[in-house]
């Protein structure tokens, strides 16, 4: 393994980078924890990390470390590593970078085999040696390490949290089927806020840092197996080792989908980070190209990015024809528009459901496509016609909007959306826009695996990509939950 | 003028649709309201429009006209319009279609020159000689009238406020500078609602509908003269004299900007509406590079309408040289992709400024463009390089990022980028991705005219926008803000 020659940290890295051998399970899905570097002043992220670990609910073995302490927020507090009663899955590590080190070293003696590494002051400020010896050490005992210089992990299943931003800040998402890889801390806890205010729900959320040890593409392996992660999103501003990544992503594309942002695409930026113009621009084109070729799906921003996230929630569209179902008509033209723009089409209705509709509903609603209820619709409305639509053999998706603002229309029309999609595997997405009252109602319909849009061409956009998506990865697999359950 | 001719109603339509001779102040400005067909029953709009005339402040005349009641929700009701103590400005009507020509008359009649037609059943169901009478009316009594089947208008200045949907299902904005004029009422009534919520504030908001004699570019022409609008915003499905909306559209861009959504742009969405197919998807290139021509902005989606609507809320960039001041490296590196790919450059900092920033700032904060305070930034940090920033002359955009989810950050870093507004009229626009708290703390920026943004690339693309039209406009013609207010 080479672990005693000098070599720069990168090629060290990535002569030892497979890391298959490595006990994953044991950093993101913890039952004991030690939180070195523990403290009592709650403005220490040492205080945060336990805080957040006690309120999230983790209930299994906690412990701390503390030279100066008995115990803090309640929490059993040992002057060194050593001194742990019993063995623990994972180390939550926030000392100052000098001491990291020796710590893990620690660790590793007494048989630690996961680590946070949540200090920073390591390569990102030119310790490159540091960061070395830290990944020869974690090497040596086989620790599966994140970090350093990260936020850590959300767990949402074990009640894991690491994260030492404070909650009144920063949201933490309910339990869903998504999991999250950031390279960024910072993006990276936007869009958990973002989601912790959704009810989209998040399965492990892992802000990786530096890499010295555990990098993308080891992620990428252990959430294609896992059974509880149905969607992988990740945010990556550059990748360690370019053929390792693609084969894991390839893999991992093959069973579930993969939503990526890649950062740093252009000259400006890879200048704006290091000296080297030039270089990177063409590389973005290649790493685009190697995306589309493992059929990862690419988000080109971070709202696409969350919007991405969301559809894959739902069943993947078999097909390219869309249903528009909604109140307002203009909102049925601009999602038209966005139909005909991501070259879909528009369902043709059967003569049954015509009939049948005409036969059942007022004169003044034309039945059609997109259908137009009008201004005066009622839940039942919706009702009757997504009964139909959803026996419908000519539609592939269904994109229910709704303009809740109308007087006519009861907030009861979120049961009647909910209620289509339990009765379909077709793909359904809401499409609502406004401002309090309609984001209230379309958090009740996320909290029930619908994903919701702000407009109508968001909404279709992420269709599109679906469907792209179930294209590449071949027709007959089934959906994303039926892949991601039968994978353990 | 035709007037007792017959013709289809678009030709007789185009022969008198100049309507220079129109009182538009007597519609959009009333000091004087008659509501016709106001009524008891809360689920009625006759309702809805009176009571919330009455809750939006409106402090001039109020009566309302029903031939059973003595008054309503206090308002003094009359059985006819004939019976009205003095001549009102404007009369709103929300009667069944087949009584508003009736009605009209009896309103010309009486010499009230403005007219809001609320009620539908019109050409939008097939009643085109219904609408072409009303025409008729209107003209021969020089009413200007808005209408039939819309949503009516809210003037925040003048307390006015038409629309019949329940203020606790749509939030109804603030007084701001930005006017909205729409032909959906439903996509109308949803941005509304969405700007309800911000803090970004409307002057005008216009309805339109069927447009039987007051049409878009009448109301182009209004907005351009009107001194407490600075930003048109326009959501247009189709124009009715392609001419005369040309020549409005290209005088207004030249003293203040004009963002436009076109909906319905290709054979699909064509086809949704009417039969004819294939025409107007080379009809939608027409448009849009006579939007292009004219000097107008255009968004291509909702969520692009909204973004563009509020950058026009600053000084015009007058020039390309973007910085870009962050608290997460992540958000800086996704703010150079958006300015690579919309062709700006990110500023180059002056040797003194650097020099001042390296002797004040601690030592790991590196001085560049991005400008990454780092995750452990207060808002002293951030004061401190605006305070440069603002007057650095190699600087024509700030793009302020701000996490506010770290724990260092406090809130007041807001006062800090509104303080930095006030000292420049550089382009500013502030970032945050979040729920709930940033949120909170965004509307508190953007009650001072500051946009915000919730990705660096949707703020990005917006002041792309907002230079492409200052170029077009030509150098040296001032900000909007001074180029509406020297209008009247």
């Amino acid at each position: 393994m080479n672990k005693n020659k000098r070599a720069p940290a990168d090629k060290e890295n990535s002569m030892v980078r497979d890391n298959q051998n490595l006990n994953m399970r044991a950093v993101i899905e913890p039952s004991s924890i030690v939180v070195i570097g523990a403290s009592r002043n709650p403005s220490k992220v040492g205080y945060a990390v336990l805080k957040n670990l006690i309120t999230s609910g983790f209930n299994g073995w906690l412990y701390a470390v503390n030279p100066n302490a008995d115990n803090i927020l309640g929490v059993r507090c040992y002057k060194s590593i050593k001194e742990l009663p019993q063995k623990v899955d994972c180390a939550i590590i926030a000392v100052p970078a000098e001491n990291v080190n020796e710590i893990i070293e620690e660790c590793g003696r007494k048989g630690v085999r996961g680590a946070i590494v949540i200090s920073g002051g390591f390569k990102e400020v030119g310790e490159v040696k540091r960061e070395l010896e830290l990944t020869k050490i974690c090497r040596k005992y086989g620790i599966a390490m994140i970090g350093p210089n990260c936020l850590g992990i959300v767990n949402r299943k074990k009640h894991v949290d690491s994260i030492f931003l404070p909650t009144y800040k920063m949201k933490r998402p309910q339990l869903g089927k998504i999991s999250f890889v950031t390279q960024s801390g910072a993006v990276g806890s936007t869009i958990l806020d973002l989601i912790g205010e959704s009810n989209i729900g998040v399965s492990k959320f892992i802000s990786y840092g530096n890499a010295a040890v555990i990098d993308e593409s080891d992620l990428l392996r252990y959430l294609r197996e896992d059974a509880d992660t149905s969607v992988v999103v990740m945010y990556i501003e550059g990748v360690k080792d370019g053929r390792k990544f693609y084969r894991e992503l390839k893999e991992t594309c093959a069973v579930k989908p993969v939503v990526v942002l890649k950062a740093g695409k252009g000259a400006l930026a890879a200048g704006a980070a290091k000296s080297h113009t030039g270089a990177l621009a063409g590389d973005y084109k290649i790493f685009q190209a190697m995306l589309k070729q493992a059929g990862a799906v690419e988000a080109t921003n971070l709202p696409e990015l969350f919007n991405l996230s969301k559809i894959f929630l739902q069943p993947l569209p078999k097909g390219d024809r869309m249903f528009v179902l909604t109140n307002g008509g203009g909102d049925g033209v601009l999602a038209v528009d966005a139909i005909e723009r991501n070259g879909l089409k528009l369902a043709q209705l059967s003569g049954k459901m015509r009939a049948k509709l005409r036969r059942i509903l007022p004169k003044h609603v034309v039945v059609g496509n997109p259908f137009d209820l009008t201004g005066d619709a009622d839940s039942t409305r919706y009702r009757t016609v997504l009964e139909e639509a959803v026996k419908e053999e000519g539609i592939d998706a269904i994109i229910a909007i709704t303009l809740f603002q109308t007087a006519g229309l009861g907030s009861e029309v979120v049961n009647e959306i909910i209620s289509a999609d339990i009765k379909t595997d077709k793909t359904i997405v809401s499409v609502a826009t406004g401002g309090e009252y309609t984001r209230l109602l379309l958090s009740i319909i996320e909290s029930s695996g619908i994903p919701a849009y702000g407009s109508p061409s968001e909404a279709v956009d992420s269709i599109a990509k679906a469907l792209w998506y179930y294209k590449k990865r071949g027709v007959g697999r089934g959906t994303v939950q039926s892949a991601g359950d039968g994978s353990v």
